[in-house]
């Protein structure tokens, strides 16, 4: 089954780290597909040029030089060294933006009621599968930033979780597809003061009892919530792991 | 024919330049790859970061946080913005590094006589022309910027006049080639005081008069004899135009 696994800071902030998961990542034996965040890396690039992050009404607000800054960071800097790091692994990869190959072709966010700035709204039905598995045919791992492009000129900031949803519904439609959003945790846990509770599996019927009885909560709500509707689009499966555990199947948290 | 077409800083460091290149590059109606070096952006982004350019017994030294930059510049900056623009002109185009699908690996310059720091040579054999092939044969234009890779890991700062004579020599194993270096004058002139005194046709012989009568000198010396390298090792032609005039045939210098 093709895998499209998303990282985020926890891997991409510590060298270490990302070195172990691209190592892991590289020989798994399936098709796969990375996409990756952006961490703290475009913040301190920011700061290296004097530049303060916008912020509007506790919104990260993207304005021109943001876009400038998160484009040198997480399509070069992360997104090539990523690719260099796994063709060094063995594992023949190219690194893209959605305006590469015209595979994820976005809208800039309207900017009412809340103006982000150059932030990008995508839509899996304007993924371009097609190409993307021409490239996992040719045995490529592409490996997807968080920038994407308005089909106008414009480079777009796009929130990864969502690339990475929206990239595996799209493929959903050529080959059963399973979602892997790793973090720095277990998975889904039962006891948040217990690392190791990690529930095996939730489906629909568990998920609201989970909510209700307060087991779920915080920023774990959406990500399922996202778990499901990316279920319900086409993805098989969704697994909530760490991502130092990428290589066993048996670890983390499945949704169905 | 098949053109590789290297652009460098005069289109680069002007954003109308830029512009008007690749609406003119976007309507070429042959199959294409384009090739940019990456002009003063990266300078000016060491500046802004207060990084003084390395200069090592007057060579340009690329150090650790140097090769950040450039990549961050050339892969990520030029590229993904090329790319998201020749989109916009309806040019569906992928934006590549040495590293992406392993297209173009090298090798770090040896640090004697000379340390370059990592500064990338490359060999036309290695190249994967068939790759680059592929994505012609789908109507993806490839977009590739002056950054390679060891395949160790490690990304390499490199000469885009040397990959756009490599990468022509590669895939002119697989389909005829023609080589387009664009520059700011008109192509290589009689008369240096006069921009229109262009010499249409250069061949090996005519080579020897020019450069004997002193027509040729400075920097257009190894321009034409990397030409003629090329040509040797299968290119087709190699024309030296003005940016401004892509479209035009009938225009520049043709080193047959």
């Amino acid at each position: 089954m093709l895998k499209v696994v998303k990282i985020g800071g926890n891997v991409i902030d510590n060298d270490e780290n990302l070195d172990n998961f691209l190592r892991d990542f590289a020989s798994l034996p399936e098709p796969k597909i990375l996409v990756h965040g952006g961490g703290k890396l475009a913040t301190e690039m920011s700061k290296k040029m004097g530049i303060e992050p916008k912020v509007v009404d506790g919104r990260r607000f993207t304005d021109r030089e943001t876009l400038d800054i998160v484009t040198m960071v997480y399509a070069g800097l992360i997104n090539k060294n990523v690719v260099a790091k796994l063709q060094a692994y063995g594992c023949n990869s190219i690194g893209l933006s959605g305006a590469d190959g015209n595979t994820i072709p976005a809208v800039k966010r309207p900017p009412h009621p809340l103006d982000y700035g150059y932030a990008g709204d995508l839509d899996a039905s304007k993924i371009d599968a097609e190409f993307i598995t021409t490239l996992l045919d040719k045995g490529v791992t592409p490996v997807f930033c968080a920038i994407t492009h308005d089909q106008k000129g414009t480079l777009l900031n796009t929130n990864a979780d969502t690339i990475a949803s929206e990239v595996a519904v799209a493929v959903s439609r050529i080959t059963p597809t399973q979602l892997v959003y790793c973090f720095e945790m277990n998975g889904v846990l039962s006891d948040p003061n217990d690392g190791d509770s990690v529930i095996k599996r939730i489906n629909d019927e568990d998920y609201k009892k989970l909510k209700d009885d307060g087991t779920i909560s915080g920023g774990m709500l959406p990500k399922i919530y996202n778990a499901f509707a990316a279920i319900k689009q086409g993805v098989k499966e969704v697994v909530i792991k760490n991502s130092a555990e990428i290589k066993d199947e048996t670890k983390g948290t499945v949704i169905v």
